[in-house]
């Protein structure tokens, strides 16, 4: 079962790449890495506000670090041309709009690692940071970012 | 058109390098790649202090960013001799002192991403991620750090 | 003498490898790099909780950053079988729970970054970003995660 066709299973339907709201660019490649930015989540195609511990909820949060994963998928299907080609999701960093008050910054971004758990069932699982920030960019609750790794002999 | 020869048309010293403040160095190349340490704004010469939304605007927060970017590029030429053998900034992480009403991270990186883009105008645009921080090392208002490619066949 | 060894004349004993919290590995190996998950302070086997600037002192603070670099150093002991196959600390990157009014996150870095050098004399320097965030998962008052890289010849 290729990754597209586990995205399809679960009802995922890739949503078209947003330009970056800044001089950078979403994804960028060095030799067989793939450097993907800091993607926020969204709600309805909107930036998705909110702070965990304030008034995010952490099941919210959990399914906003779904919806960043889901748009980091974009980006690697769109780079790629074929999500297969990825041989592994190296690290993911997931820093979280939080409250001092709130300190499940690991199970909020479980709901990134879970969803690529699932699209890449057979490469492993990634090495994780998550941590609290004061403030995202556009309010954004929350912002994922990874490094993956290109299979040896994909042709991108 | 150089790099270096691009700095000196927009007016920019790269200063000497200062010694870091701890137990770490500015940038470690690993193969062809190069991590460079978080590098903290300054203002004439000194650490740029402040915390956005509350003592630092967004105009300077931006020219901060840019104050870091011209920081890391007197690092990358120290540890290349020649900006020029840089392939590409592959991803840049800027790290913007903010409070929680302050959300233009990514305006305020921009100031670096920007000035990245006019000293290598063939190097594509690198990824990125910008969130904010409670507070950074000495009252820094940002600090911006990277990872860069070197050209294949540069010897450095 | 042996990085093991150099652990054993410092008295320190690698704990044994803890589960991780959540979806994640931690460590990851991408050729010849290792990418290290963030690996929270703790103090007599739990989580080492508190922010800097509030109710942990600096020196709890360097002694909570040299906590996360042993349990960092017990998983490269894990995942290589041979601390000496390590050719460098690549990258560092200390996360550092404050408040607005503490603002030496590197000297709480150098916690974690001393005992490196002190491990691994003979391979140089790490880069390093530290910065103060607003709350860790768990309470914890220092997470720190690093890339690593591989001795060339080195099979791990």
């Amino acid at each position: 079962m290729s990754a597209l066709q586990r995205l399809q299973a679960l009802n995922i339907v890739l949503p078209p790449i947003t330009a970056s709201v800044a001089a950078y660019a979403p994804c960028v490649r060095a030799g067989g890495t793939l450097y993907v930015s800091g993607h926020l989540a969204r709600r309805n195609g909107a930036v998705w506000p909110g702070r965990l511990g304030e008034d995010i909820t952490l099941e919210e949060g959990r399914l906003a670090a779904r919806s960043a994963a889901i748009d980091l998928l974009a980006t690697l299907q769109h780079v790629t041309g074929n999500l297969d080609a990825i041989a592994q999701i190296s690290k993911l960093n997931a820093m979280v709009a939080s409250t001092t008050e709130f300190f499940e910054q690991h199970l909020v971004a479980n709901g990134a690692s879970e969803l690529f758990a699932e699209i890449f069932p057979d490469k492993g699982p990634h090495a994780r940071s998550a941590f609290g920030v004061v403030q995202l960019p556009l309010r954004a609750c929350i912002e994922v970012d990874l490094v993956a790794e290109l299979a040896p002999l994909a042709a991108v």
